[in-house]
């Protein structure tokens, strides 16, 4: 079906859904939801709208779908990937109103929640519980459960306890034609029929639109320990990764560094508390949590006797509250802050742990080879580690037209070492065109087909996650 | 497309393909390969194949998809909902062949591993290296991996590590057509499409036929505890379940046996050597699993300080490896035990944790409606309730004619609590009628719509899980 941008009789019908103030066409707003985290991409939509329940969303999309009118859903908008950019015009269909919390259920470990509550918001409540929802992405204090849900999000706390799909038992769904369905039961395991919930989860808004989450919960951990560990090589503190976990440790956190984003962030947040030797040239910050103190006490000092074979310098141990909230506050602000530097493209690369080392020297000679600086960063207990490519000194057509180049070549290394193209920040807009790397046709065709059989018409934030 | 038998020219194809001894044909294998573990069903295949590569399977299906011919993928035939049952005859593919651990990567935790390996093998060779693969089905001595991994298998210890999915990181498959494809990479974290891998686990083999599997490793724990506590009222052994989580503890079992599944389970092994006093309506087996003993014993003691509330008998604390094997091994024979007693029906419920007592209730009213005794037992920990529903003193009448309306008023029930209708075993054939409770027309198409996807002319396992 071809798609057409919006007229005034399309306003006319969205008022008569919705309150006029939650119909928005003036300049202002329709900047603000033309664009996402995404570096500088900017698409302005036909019109943005604020519905508040799933019969309303439903409306708006039977209606778009009959007219063909392109609809992006979004969130908090705090994207990486391009996912909320109305690419194509049309509909800019914000959730941030479906914002409650609507059942903890303690009792069975549940919480029923909207997708349009903040992740921090909703983990501070269940934690007042002595409930845990562990996924805590950086942007935590400011994006939604929702674009958790629709790009698979992760954060520091996933080495150990997975990422948002494992927390995910049921979802409402709204389908671009208007039907609501739910994808599952609320329930531990599910043998019954296809993986709906699964085939959501991680979909960018490209197959439906989430109006309400059933999240598993666990006990909340009572304790926890956290180190920066400073490292002389930057190979050996990816290295000294695996071999952590190959002493039988799981932390609960295990972030890596490098040199420049720690002091990129020292310098944006204006913190001087915390020196970085001249030698230095990555960190590990390291967690381990539980209920027993001594137990942790116990890991962390098998932690230091695994490390006690890398070239490290003296290790932080954070004695309080407040210096464990500043340590994870700065790794939280290191994207901002390298972001800050420069013009910049962020890659998203995830390998299998042990190959981290590889991942990392493959960087630095890709960069060596098409002249660029990157600066390194991420989740090295899972192998995600995060790259910001800064255009620094480059030229306009090197970061144009080389740039492009240098990342499939490093995408192609990163599928060769048995990892993907996106662990955490999903394919979005900026990705798609890599995505021949990790699948071939016969897989990219099966996600088009699924992708027919959600949403026949291609309303549903067209042209994003496949091509 | 209309699907027809299989002709002598099937079987010169095929043996041009294959050697002769893996194209069966006599009577006694075709009988072999007309059932799994479900009840008493059987339907006898044209052929049984036995490939030993992925291009064979993809010869075999390429020629099948083209001529019409229905294959049903089979592993060990351990399922209980009759999915390896060549339902329309044609080939009965078997995977046996497909038994090798092709790679155990220990510093990445993982395991690259053939459908066709016995699951107990593959832990087993997995723990020699410190390495647990957790999920366990009762069956896990005889059942094949790829079967685990087409069923979405559970066990007792998916109470703490979860079930089959959550291990899965990536699959080889080839698809009805022939195509071979990999679902994903092999990597913690994925945010690159659409969850293909997720798609196919718990799809029993009505989309591709997995070849290979990427899973995800833990270390193995060092220690555990075992204890067997006989309850007074059926009910109460419910209620404890959820309160022994509420105490903020998670057991890596926590199963549930009533008083008759222990009993024809120690009457069909023949031991005497426990005995249930006269007043005990149920157990629960209760293992608690870490690498510190002193942290294990306080759980067992704060266990102990909740059932305190409940009525319960003298607890069995497992001295020894040999007893807590032997209570693990009543535990496991429950099944066969109790279908050793009668004709019988099992259903594979599955409700929020809290809502087992009501199951419980509910079961037992509709038995006393419907004129049939049950014996119940099951993963508790996950509100994962086995219900054999024993013919007994049953009218044929009865059997064939009311009970399905006694299953579907349950089941009815079971998704009112939040619940779905198979928690391990799938959906197969026995259970495909009552698709209609758990999903209405609008989900049930999509699942559909995504099988067209897969299998355009309907070859692979037809008329199961979807009607």
């Amino acid at each position: 079906m071809s798609l057409r941008t919006i007229e005034s009789k399309d306003l006319a019908y969205f008022k008569s859904i919705l309150d006029a103030k939650n119909v928005l066409t003036d300049e202002e707003n329709l900047y603000k939801y033309s664009h996402d985290e995404t570096e500088d991409i900017s698409v302005i939509p036909g019109v943005a709208l604020k519905p508040e329940s799933k019969e309303e969303v439903a409306l708006i999309l039977k209606y778009c779908n009959k007219e063909g009118i392109p609809v992006t859903p979004s969130g908090a908008r705090t994207g990486l990937s391009g996912g909320a950019i109305p690419l194509k015009g049309g509909v800019n269909l914000s959730m941030e109103r479906f914002n409650k919390i609507l059942k903890i259920d303690a009792k069975n470990y549940q919480v029923t929640v909207e997708p349009g509550v903040i992740v921090e918001e909703l983990q501070n409540t269940l934690k007042a519980e002595g409930l845990f929802y562990p996924p805590d992405p950086a942007s935590k204090g400011s994006c939604f459960i929702g674009g958790n849900l629709s790009e698979n999000s992760g954060g520091p706390k996933a080495v150990k306890y997975g990422v948002t799909n494992e927390y995910v038992l049921n979802l409402e769904v709204v389908l671009p034609n208007g039907e609501i369905i739910w994808t599952g039961a609320n329930v531990l395991k599910n043998a019954t029929g296809y993986n709906l919930t699964q085939l959501i989860v991680g979909s960018e808004g490209t197959l439906g639109v989430i109006t309400k989450a059933v999240l598993k919960l666990l006990p909340h951990p009572t304790q926890d320990l956290l180190v920066l560990v400073p490292f002389r090589s930057a190979v050996q503190a990816c290295e000294a990764v695996a071999a952590i976990f190959n002493a039988g440790i799981v932390p609960s956190g295990m972030e890596f560094m490098e040199r420049d984003a720690i002091l990129y962030t020292l310098d944006f947040m204006g913190d001087s508390t915390i020196s970085v030797p001249e030698d230095i040239e990555a960190h590990l910050l390291i967690e381990v949590d539980g209920n027993n103190k001594d137990v942790l006490f116990g890991e962390i000092e098998k932690i230091m006797g695994v490390l006690d074979q890398f070239d490290t310098d003296e290790v932080l141990f954070a004695e309080d509250q407040s210096q464990k909230d500043k340590l994870w506050s700065i790794r939280r602000k290191v994207g901002e802050a390298v972001k800050a530097q420069s013009i910049y493209k962020e890659e998203d690369t995830v390998v299998p742990r042990f190959e981290l080392p590889e991942l990392l020297k493959t960087v630095k000679s890709i960069g060596k080879e098409f002249g660029f600086q990157s600066v390194c960063y991420g989740h090295a207990g899972d192998g995600n580690l995060h790259i910001n490519i800064l255009k620094g000194e480059m030229t306009d057509k090197q970061w144009n037209d080389d740039l492009g180049k240098a990342i499939r070549k490093l995408f192609e290394k990163v599928v060769a070492l048995g990892g993907t193209i996106s662990g955490e920040h999903g394919i979005g807009l900026v990705q798609k065109s890599y995505m021949d790397i990790p699948f071939g046709k016969v897989e990219l065709d099966l996600m088009k087909g699924i992708k027919g059989v959600f949403d026949p018409n291609g309303i549903l934030n067209p042209d994003k996650v496949l091509k």
